[in-house]
């Protein structure tokens, strides 16, 4: 061992002991006749100094050591003239005694500090010197600490963490696969899971009963901030249970992961309809850390003259409170906001409720103080509080709201991202109505069972039915998925028809999983986490890359080892592939 | 909740209680009056009873079940009359009052026990069928907890699990890589790893200190019985140690699996060179649960007219306690045995001790008593022992010998699999010298350090410089191993010389990992454990496609879903490709 403590270990106590120490040169002050060096390990700083007493040579080799270099230090611990109180060791520092240079380092890219001078492209390159920061470390050591809680709290729970594989058959539903040409069976592709959902319910026609597994996924999508074309997943498959079941063991594990990482009790999830989520939040991941819920005016604002309002299908607001002092300045810049092409909206109308309970509205040419009283008795507006209303197409008017509302939420620092506001959302719709194929599409997917009562409207009216699907979100991000699936095959066959398949479409998309549910299916339902998101959440930032050890960029690039790249012509040939020039494709 | 006790729970103290259960029907004994249906979960079997006292309606629904459907179940806990002790619910039985079938199955096509009547094929087919059997759902819950314990274990230790991508860069050097074209970066393509070995490096220079993960890994290699192209991992390094502190840190990790999964402490390992285990078993992963190490008698048997000796580079002998007794037709059989291509040896001369102390070999006209006395005396074989002799180029006698040995083992059963012999090796060469390309080639990865003594030995007799590399071997197979790794930037030069790597080479090949180690490089070590052999070495078996849930056939083939498969010409075209027609590759 090339050390006896860590850098973050020694105390006061320690005093007069005389160490072994390895480590990184964080600093090195030299003031001449003494120089101080932090030396630095994942555990933390500790303070080595060099100064009259210290061997003429020995003070010489110190006083060359550059950042980064890895050292080793004996010396006696001592207390500290001036103590620095934010340092877990700050009460001490090293008289160092024998120092021997484990690997010198060239220059760093950027500093290795918190606040590091590198920007975003620069530390991708350099990950392993980005992920020497304290900052950029923790969050990956709060991930280790989260699969942990996980993984313990299933175990404990009788959950068989089962693998599934990775080299599995392409199906042609859903995202796009990546895939992996077979040298042994040439011609033919494996593909990499986007999920391992086939496996997981096979599990259960095998009788696992409960499974979980964090897991590697993969999908072949442009990139977006927060997405990867890797991704892990706390995947999860239960039998024999209905959906409050699901739902409060899921919530269990949530609340017993706040518990355990953030220390705090969110209390019990609220649960809310997708269509209440889109009535009163116009979204299906609703944020519900602050209010503004919206409010139908359509009733009370149409038939006044005002155009705009009167052709509308739906009128919808929202009320910002404390936000009447707004100037024309920022009433302008949200105009601008919610006619930006990613929210859609024609215009904005918005209503200051003064001190003395007047209205004043950018529409008041065609609203009197009596109407626009109406909209703050539905709104709950009070003096000083500002309203804001789009109006249109139900669910354009509604989706543009969603966007300012929170506009609104951040403008007024109602987003705090250490409160956690976690619900559910349930009763989504089961299928989509897709104009251009004139069919159904399944929602979750075609496996995902309808709410029992709403069966015979499969018949009747494919639309109204509701699905036993749920979403578990957490301030505005969607956390969670899953449904009870369906394991009775006439109702399969059912679902079949009512999404166009014929016999044979569905035999030859889903042949292999059916004739697995012909030998004595169970009821079962599942849930699939997004680890990445839930660890960025609970790290506090905004994106999943963070929470990543060694991402990729937009491109799906790794910019460090310059992934993906060309392969030998042997390589190829060995796989019966042969490349064709981009270009060729475009002529 | 389908259920309120699993099928496994129910005892004695719950008679006269109504539970709900849940589960597949194992077995049906229709006698008349009585029908007995044995019901199957994950956690027990239940035997459920209809009799003359159940209504006629239900009995009748009671009788038509069949094997494999699933049903729920509700009845009154009572004493068996006959009670059957091998089973957990043994002294119960249910009286059925209430049945619902979720599912019918269709009649499964094998047996679901522990000795099926399903054939290997057939059972991979319905995989999904076959995890229903105890023993191999076992097998896969062994897995899981085997996961438990390692992470646990690591996690008490600070090694932070960090996960590593699974796209990365394609490398030349080592087996054949899997490779996954990018949609995104046409005509390029990521590899999937066949271990995170650069990026767990990475992570140490990284200062990540200690890490680990239990990680998929993929060869494209042709298999084996005990090889798969996923397999799984225990990968670890760490920073700031020195052999020894690997090797016990390892051995905490393999003792405390020994201690929680196998309730046995198999005490510190022995530590054996490579020079010792190939002198004394014949090859690098001895199987020590027996003795008959390998003895010298070059000396002895030399000189002695017998031409096959006199010419032959070595001459080694085992004594093989108890087996004087073994009539002709046994020797001919092992001569047989050593003679088959996979051994490779010529011939096998043998000597038998009688019980007056005598010997009788099959080279008799050769040598007198008097020299046979002296191989008894080397071998230390007594009256009733059989002593077992090859010749020949000493590798390859040796490596012949190892065969035989291990066959001697079985034959005289010594392999117990619940008898768990563990031990180091270590020492092992650096290099591995290639005659067809007149080059070293690392035995292990260029990044192996050499034993520090042996340093000097790299300019003057490369051949000779033995690995600081340990592999942890149990009961004959091998199942880790790993290396302190080369931190010094001129110890690597200085290897990539010996390699024959011109700077530019080295550049090319390996820039991306050295341009790292310029930053700050920390001595470090790791290892790696095959999860796979480990879980089918504590289960008992031979292979490890049985604690695989969906393992896939020796041509790489998931015949349980038909993968890998054709895919359409579009996605080709997205990811421009096109196939070769594996015929033009032969013409």
């Amino acid at each position: 061992m090339y050390r006896n403590y860590t850098c973050g270990e020694l105390r006061l106590e320690h005093a007069g002991q005389e160490p072994v120490l390895a480590g990184w040169v964080q600093t090195v002050r030299n003031l001449g006749a003494m120089t101080f060096i932090d030396i630095r390990d994942r555990y933390g700083i500790t303070q080595l100094v060099a100064d009259e007493n210290t061997p003429a040579q020995l003070k010489e080799m110190f006083d060359k050591l550059g950042r980064e270099f890895v050292i080793q230090v004996k010396g006696i611990v001592r207390e500290r003239s001036s103590k620095n109180a934010k340092m877990a060791t700050g009460e001490i520092e090293l008289d160092i005694k024998e120092l021997t240079v484990l690997n010198k380092a060239a220059v760093p890219p950027f500093t290795i500090q918190d606040d590091t001078d590198g920007g975003d492209e620069l530390r991708m390159k350099f990950r392993y010197l980005d992920l020497r920061r304290e900052t950029v470390r923790k969050n990956l050591e709060l991930r280790a600490k989260m699969a942990h809680v996980v993984r313990n709290y299933l175990d404990d729970l009788k959950f068989i963490e089962t693998e599934t594989p990775v080299l599995m058959k392409s199906t042609p539903e859903g995202a796009r696969d990546f895939v992996v040409p077979s040298r042994m069976n040439p011609n033919q592709f494996y593909a990499l899971p986007q999920s391992p959902q086939i496996f997981k319910q096979l599990l259960m026609v095998a009788g696992f009963d409960r499974y979980y597994q964090i897991v590697k996924c993969f999908r072949d999508e442009d990139l977006r901030a927060d997405r990867q074309p890797e991704f892990t997943q706390i995947d999860c498959e239960m039998s024999f249970v209905e959906l409050e079941d699901v739902l409060n063991m899921f919530e269990g594990l949530a609340r017993h992961m706040f518990k355990e990482i953030k220390e705090i009790d969110p209390g019990a999830f609220p649960r809310i309809t997708w269509a209440d989520a889109m009535e009163n939040y116009g979204c299906d991941k609703p944020d519900i850390r602050f209010g503004m819920k919206f409010k139908n005016l359509t009733g009370v604002a149409k038939g006044k003259e005002f155009k705009v309002f009167d052709e509308a299908e739906y009128i919808v607001g929202i009320c910002a409170p404390g936000c009447g002092e707004y100037t024309r300045k920022q009433m302008d810049a949200l105009t601008e906001f919610v006619k930006r092409s990613q929210v859609g909206a024609k215009g904005l109308v918005y209503a200051k409720v003064n001190d003395d309970g007047t209205v004043k509205s950018s529409v008041d040419k065609f609203y009197t103080q009596e109407d626009l009283a109406k909209w703050c008795d539905i709104l709950e507006a009070k003096p000083g509080d500002l309203i804001l209303i789009l109006s249109g197409e139900r669910i354009r008017a509604l989706s543009a709201l969603s966007v300012l509302r929170l506009e609104m939420g951040r403008r007024c620092g109602l987003m705090n991202k250490e409160n956690f506001k976690p619900l559910w959302v349930i009763d989504f719709p089961l299928l989509e109505w897709d104009e251009d194929s004139a069919r159904f599409y399944a929602m979750h997917h075609p496996f995902t069972s309808p709410i029992p009562v709403d069966i015979p409207l499969l018949d009747t009216d494919p639309g109204k039915v509701r699905a036993n699907a749920y979403d578990l979100v957490i301030n505005g991000v969607e956390i969670g998925g899953g449904s009870v699936r369906i394991h009775d095959s006439e109702l399969q066959a059912k679902m079949f028809k009512t999404l166009g398949f014929s016999k044979q479409e569905a035999e030859n998309q889903f042949g292999f999983l059916m004739e697995a549910f012909k030998y004595g299916a169970p009821p079962h339902a599942g849930i699939a986490f997004g680890f990445d998101r839930l660890v960025s959440m609970f790290a506090g930032l905004d994106s999943i890359r963070d929470v990543i050890a060694f991402p990729k960029n937009n491109s799906g690039r790794d910019v460090m080892n310059d992934a993906p790249s060309e392969i030998a012509q042997v390589q190829l040939d060995e796989l019966f592939l042969s490349l064709v020039a981009p270009k060729s494709k475009t002529l």
